[in-house]
């Protein structure tokens, strides 16, 4: 499926947070294995995206529509997309919020990216079929750690 | 305060979920009066953005110190912030999370935007004080309404 609502929740453990909807088709097998893998596309994927946003699972195989190769994750039992960027292998940790928004807890306990995508750009969602594409990166100075 | 954790996470009503960490001067404020206002900033506040969190309501008046105008809300008793593109004022409708992840649920009460901003380019944080730029937008063919 195609997601948008996410964030990340805290470092130690990594988690993210996210919004499933129970319309869609995988939201009963992500509450019975509490597993996924969040792969993350670049703009060249953005057609696939919006493809996969448009249909469902219970309908066709993604994978064989859209072109993707799976490969063997290593902690949970779903394929990575080899195609994508970055794959987080995660495990939901926390389904309290799930019943009334919908709601994940997720802990990434495997993160994969391509060394070889020096300047990968992801997309954002805004509207419909509307993206932002990750623009230039600034630096400032920063007292932080 | 700077933040930069956060997710939609429905329509209507409109929800937001964000990270306040309880390390944060106004932690203890938010939990109280169960009110907030997002200030969305565009890159030329970049350098104020950064300066917000390096900095704590608890030693200075960050509005004075980077020159920011409190304009008045219409629903909660925070100002605005003038020289930012969008302000959202929000009620957190749900703190079970806040104990164990410091995550609030807010719903949008009143949205504000600066109608004269035509291409506002907002900031997405990346690590310390590094920032993705919003890119241009693409517009591709969807069967979702």
């Amino acid at each position: 499926m195609t997601m948008s609502w996410h964030t990340m929740m805290e470092f130690e453990p990594r988690l993210v947070g996210c919004v499933v909807s129970n319309r869609n088709f995988i939201f009963n097998s992500l509450k019975a294995t509490k597993e996924c893998v969040l792969n993350i596309p670049t703009v060249e994927l953005a057609v696939k995206v919006v493809g996969c946003g448009n249909t469902s699972g219970r309908d066709i195989d993604k994978f064989k529509t859209f072109g993707f190769t799976p490969t063997p994750a290593s902690q949970v039992r779903l394929p990575l997309i080899a195609e994508c960027y970055a794959n987080l292998e995660c495990r939901v940790v926390d389904a309290r919020m799930v019943a009334k928004y919908n709601f994940f807890t997720l802990e990434v306990i495997k993160a994969w990216i391509d060394p070889s995508r020096k300047q990968p750009r992801a997309i954002h969602h805004k509207e419909r079929a509307v993206f932002m594409v990750a623009g230039k990166t600034i630096r400032l100075r920063s007292r932080m750690k």
